[in-house]
């Protein structure tokens, strides 16, 4: 079992995405973490038809269950007593929908599994420009991880931490998926329903303006037409 | 529900002298990782005898099953196929008792709880002179993840990364131990045995080692009189 590369796929639009970036050079493993998350069984459904997609073998296909993130608490993703923010995004800071350093955890996962794997390199969606604002999803956070990478793992080793879309527009990774043949309509980004994404809330806002911004049509079913 | 610190406890001498030092400033949150290590089952006992001896408190207390890091393998921790080496330390170079990249992943559960508690640190009992020489057990590795830590959290959020043993002989950790009362007695650091310790894995033979130094009788039971 080798592999060139980690990809940590949620099944979003950004990581599958970076998932498609990631299959130019070939050979990647694919890596996605159910923390316990509202929409953890539509993400699950995403991750295992984005790999078959990309005929990605068992054996290079990891799913973790971590139920101690939602245990650990402090998000609205995780936390059903929290709601989820919905209408304009007019709050400012971060919103209840970080999970705290979840992408540390995400990172470890793909570095541990990279060292075994003798993978040269763990890939992560995070976008940095016209996102939620996540301290863990900037380019200074996956940086200081890499460089944490380096420090803490055996000299022999040499995993890079890539984050191909960090300062793209959320209408550019559209524009690039769509350039690249990704599986866009496999996708699902909404944090609170499975069935029909809700239009709503900000994670499908902000996949709704991109789509729209990049004139292309949006694949997936909404709960309203104008969504 | 709030506390100062949280300390990454996995019942062994050099996670329960760190505690030691964290409860000097009182208020601490102990975390446990089962990764499904060999003498998980043990390492559990000793970690809520440990937090029993210290008053901790059930909502201050979090125990994580991660069975993911065994499925990721790597190990002989982890990998029952693999023998943990016994004997004289003449190996060079990296044990395979190395659980690859395990540390990221207690420091990131130990950062997440913490901001959800508001605590202020996060207690690591890593140990870089006189240890195994696990790449993610030195202060360049803990240093750099301090700075991941910075970076990748909320601006208001001030969580430092404490490691008051990495400089530290395993005699000087046996000293540091008896002074501050740490109930040495109930931990367990034994690579492979969970009735008796081995007294002859790298951990078994570090720690009798660092005991005969400190001129302090180790008050747990071994297999061999001598070990």
């Amino acid at each position: 079992m080798t592999a060139r590369s980690v990809v940590l796929l949620s099944g979003g639009l950004d990581s599958t995405v970076t998932a498609a970036v990631a299959a130019l050079e070939g050979g990647s493993a694919l890596l996605h973490l159910d923390y316990g998350q509202r929409t953890r069984l539509r993400e699950r459904r995403a991750f295992l038809e984005v790999a078959d997609h990309y005929g990605v073998p068992e054996s290079r296909r990891l799913l973790v269950e971590a139920d101690h993130l939602a245990r650990i608490g402090g998000s609205s993703l995780t936390d059903a007593s929290v709601p989820v923010p919905e209408g304009d995004r007019t709050h400012t800071g971060i919103p209840n929908t970080y999970v705290p350093f979840r992408n540390a955890h995400l990172l470890s996962l793909g570095v541990s599994w990279a060292e075994v794997l003798g993978a040269q390199a763990v890939y992560l969606g995070a976008v940095e420009e016209d996102s939620s604002g996540y301290p863990d999803c900037t380019e200074a956070f996956c940086r200081a991880f890499a460089a944490a990478v380096t420090a803490g793992t055996p000299p022999e080793t040499r995993i890079r931490i890539e984050t191909p879309l960090i300062h793209r527009t959320k209408a550019d990774i559209v524009r690039l998926g769509v350039a690249l043949g990704a599986p866009l309509h496999l996708t699902w980004s909404c944090y609170q329903r499975e069935d029909l994404a809700c239009g709503r809330c900000d994670s499908c806002r902000l996949r709704h303006d991109a789509f729209a911004e990049a004139g292309v049509p949006d694949p997936i079913p909404y709960v309203t037409s104008d969504a």
